[in-house]
């Protein structure tokens, strides 16, 4: 296909928030697929705060992008000329598309058709990533149970304010939300349902955990590392478990990596702390995919986006979610 | 009975090693046991780091000791006289003595008769409390497995060198044992059956951790904290366990009470950390003691005492602890 192709690639690794000296926007042809591949258009970028890892010359789960490299994101792309049985123009694909205008499907590159009946955004948001990382993050790793109280932070934002919806669901007999500002604090209650809101920005978090949990915490969902989870295991309960999902505290400093002085209360209070990632979920995200569904039928969730215009606009997106700036999950709309 | 009881009390409340300012020796009556209960004589202390956790006016698994109070302790003890049906003189009992001659046992204050054919000084180390700590650490809460790369700080300690046995019977692939001095490394490789040794005083753990366990370490069992911890973090394998037994490390000095920097590779390997006391295994002592006899008849295990004489030497014998000064259980002959 004639056309060019734009592309967000990373040209120098950033040490803080990206910028145009670290994600630069060129031009390229527009790749031909070969036999069994098909040219898709990408419509949707997942802007997510692990890319923000990726872009580290460090060890991860995934290897670094490569300086040079497509910016790597999940996103949905709509086939628009195909060489492959499996894909026909029209076809709405969820895989990592990257930041780019086009990709090349192939099956080897584990491509997966959305859900049915699910929008290309809420396929991204509470049917993508961060909405099966609220769901079995909570449910296989933090084993939720009735009664529990459960504490989240980055409240507000994709992944928590999934977490603590999921939660009252499940039982939990107060789901206390840490989020930065009085805004975001208010809408997660009204809004979402969640008992009580921790504004981090102003109020003293280990002093409100411990009013608001005064019988402990039986379940804390991070997001955010750092002194938030520090001050989470000083009040966490007998049996409490701490599902870790993120650290967004370092990713812009890595000099922010302190560890949490707190973990000695693990011992006391014979706590898990666990670590996981949802790509060991893949196999069985349409098991998520079909109860979050049947919630969403029964208007007992809600899905949250905060949708951006234009490819140009996705290093910006980015760092909304570490200055907070959103308030649900970022989506750019290519 | 006439005659008087040693105890050994705290008087203040250490800052760091405990000395003649924070436990103090004093004479009181021998006590009269009463209706349903009995007189026993003390006759061996178990001597643990924990003891000196309990020392601080802090939160803890149990409440401090009060200042003023007999030092907690577990220990043997053998009735001397019984007001009670359950106990004849001459019985062996295993529970919280206290630091002192003689102590008044009752069933409600949960004394055990000892594990039968076991000396008084195994009951105390390997069917004892740290032995027993190993055994459901590693089994139970590490769920050690064969071809599993397991490395224990500590390793020359009672739970430690008896952590590294019980990981080599289980099948382990590898055994990495950290234990400060040339002549510690060399004893549990050479007399335990370690494969490995690092020792933390002369050697940088985490390179040796790089060389020792290229493929990363499947279960760490922590006796330590602080640096060692964060080093073991550093080199997890992909589902990693770390089993939280203690912190010693930090217990004399709480400003060193760090965090682990590295926990964030819990996220990326999917790791758990989890902490657990012995207290909540009391139920099923025996069953861990049964299979810790049939490796003992079948010479697969050894148990390592350190005995030290008298009453009045417990403070310095738990001091020898943090010191590094002992080999094995410490345990005090009253």
């Amino acid at each position: 296909m004639a056309g060019l192709n734009r592309r967000v690639v990373l040209a120098e690794r950033p040490t803080g928030m990206v910028d145009e000296r670290t994600t630069v926007l060129e031009e390229a042809d527009v790749p031909e697929p070969g036999e069994g591949e098909a040219l898709a258009r990408v419509r949707y970028l997942s802007i997510d705060p692990t890319i923000r890892t990726w872009m580290d010359d460090a060890p991860g789960y995934l290897p670094p992008i490569a300086i040079g490299e497509v910016v790597r994101s999940g996103g949905v792309a709509e086939v628009v000329r195909s060489n492959s049985e499996r894909h026909k123009p029209g076809d709405l694909l969820f895989g990592f598309t990257g930041w780019q205008d086009y990709v090349i499907a192939s099956e080897a590159a584990g491509y997966r058709d959305l859900p049915s009946g699910v929008s290309p955004t809420m396929a991204l948001s509470l049917f993508g990533v961060t909405g099966m990382t609220a769901y079995f993050g909570l449910i296989d790793v933090g084993r939720v149970k009735e009664g529990d109280v459960v504490v989240v932070s980055g409240a507000a934002g994709a992944t928590g304010s999934t977490v603590g919806q999921i939660a009252k669901i499940k039982g939990a007999a107060k789901v206390i939300g840490i989020a930065g500002g009085p805004g975001k604090c208010a809408w997660i209650v009204k809004e979402l349902g969640f008992d009580e809101a921790i504004d981090y920005k102003s109020e003293d978090v280990a002093a409100r955990l411990r009013e608001t949990a005064p019988e402990g915490i039986d379940l804390y969902f991070d997001n955010v590392g750092g002194a938030i989870l520090d001050a989470c295991l000083a009040q966490l309960a007998m049996h409490g478990r701490i599902v870790l999902c993120g650290a967004i505290a370092s990713y812009n400093d890595r000099s922010a990596l302190t560890g949490p002085a707190n973990y000695r209360n693990l011992i006391i209070k014979r706590g898990r702390m666990q670590g996981f990632l949802i790509l060991d979920y893949f196999d069985r995200l349409p098991e998520g995919q079909a109860e979050v569904a049947r919630w969403l039928a029964q208007g007992k969730i809600k899905s949250v986006e905060h949708v951006v215009e234009g490819l140009e606009n996705a290093p910006d997106a980015l760092n909304l979610l570490f200055t907070g700036g959103n308030t649900g999950k970022v989506i750019v709309q290519v």
